[in-house]
């Protein structure tokens, strides 16, 4: 069994933001000379996502309303978590929602996707530098 | 290392629905010969899920009728994905919460599970084809 | 390639709660003697979560407060799942959006985490024993 980590570097402008990262997995895939197993993509972040859905703007806007009615960013107090002085509480929700990973199968060398699967990076607490694992594992 | 790959095609007759696809990844654990190791689930599209919960008829329906408050699916115009012809935008936000994926444990052959474990399809925009990926590996 | 399993018991004296099990979960891995794979932590019961957050107790309350306001516990008889004499139904879908499991990179013989990342039990029906299943994999 081989494997192979790599890790991806980001630092969004906004505090929210959707980044499609599905070269950069296929990258660390090349790179890691694996034909046959699993990646796992995950944030190494507590306010941030990994996920796979669609790459269509109208739906990442969509995204963007939907957890803010989830999970609002304001008022501040009214949770806990921002009484130390943080303001991120609903990041982390909004994170638990969209998740932290996503495992993909490598399939002859290649993410085994459906036609429309796209690899995102989720961002919703940004504003500073933050990183994804893509850890590879197979033969 | 082993692996093993198939899919497993659904057509539902309605918009949403459940299936039970438990036996299903059993037998394609089976097909694999493979006895530790571990089995993801996937869909391939981004419109449905794969997750595991109690196979109880009145909790499907709870789901149904839960997830349809969180994420409506009508009006359609609330979204902006559905501008582009689409009237699927709830769709994608029902399978962010139910989760695309899931990793099981393979053990002495066998899906590693409690006793009331059981995995689904779950669909939110049926009418045609769609994919789930199985993926073994292990030794 | 090596495998290796083990469970983690747990019987919370509350309906709800978060155990923080990261160090359990090394253990396993130190037990496993896997240097390079993945390890999978999933709860095998289905009113239970596994998710990777912050070890933050202002944080741990909100989510409490959060899932309650999405799903919440009472009145009972807005489930049909407790028609049958349940009254767990708001478990099943706290447990649906906090996630069955987490898939984590072992590097090293450790857990390749970010600084915050915290692996947790969260328990949404409890005063009984259950279970959690780590499965390690690699070489």
């Amino acid at each position: 069994m081989k494997s192979y980590r790599k890790e991806l570097w980001f630092n969004l402008p906004g505090r929210r933001g959707f980044v499609n990262i599905t070269r950069d997995v296929q990258q660390v895939i090349d790179e890691a000379g694996i034909q046959e197993g699993l990646v796992l993509v995950n944030a190494m972040h507590i306010t941030a996502s990994v996920f796979i859905n669609d790459d269509e703007g109208g739906l990442l806007g969509d995204w963007d309303r939907w957890l803010e009615k989830l999970a609002p960013e304001k008022p501040y107090d009214q949770y806990r978590h921002n009484d130390s002085g943080e303001d991120n509480a609903d990041a982390h929700m909004k994170r638990s929602i969209m998740g932290r990973e996503v495992v993909c199968a490598v399939t002859a060398g290649k993410l085994d996707f459906g036609p429309w699967e796209q690899i995102f990076y989720g961002e919703f607490d940004g504003r500073r530098r933050k990183r994804v694992l893509v850890k590879v594992i197979g033969e």
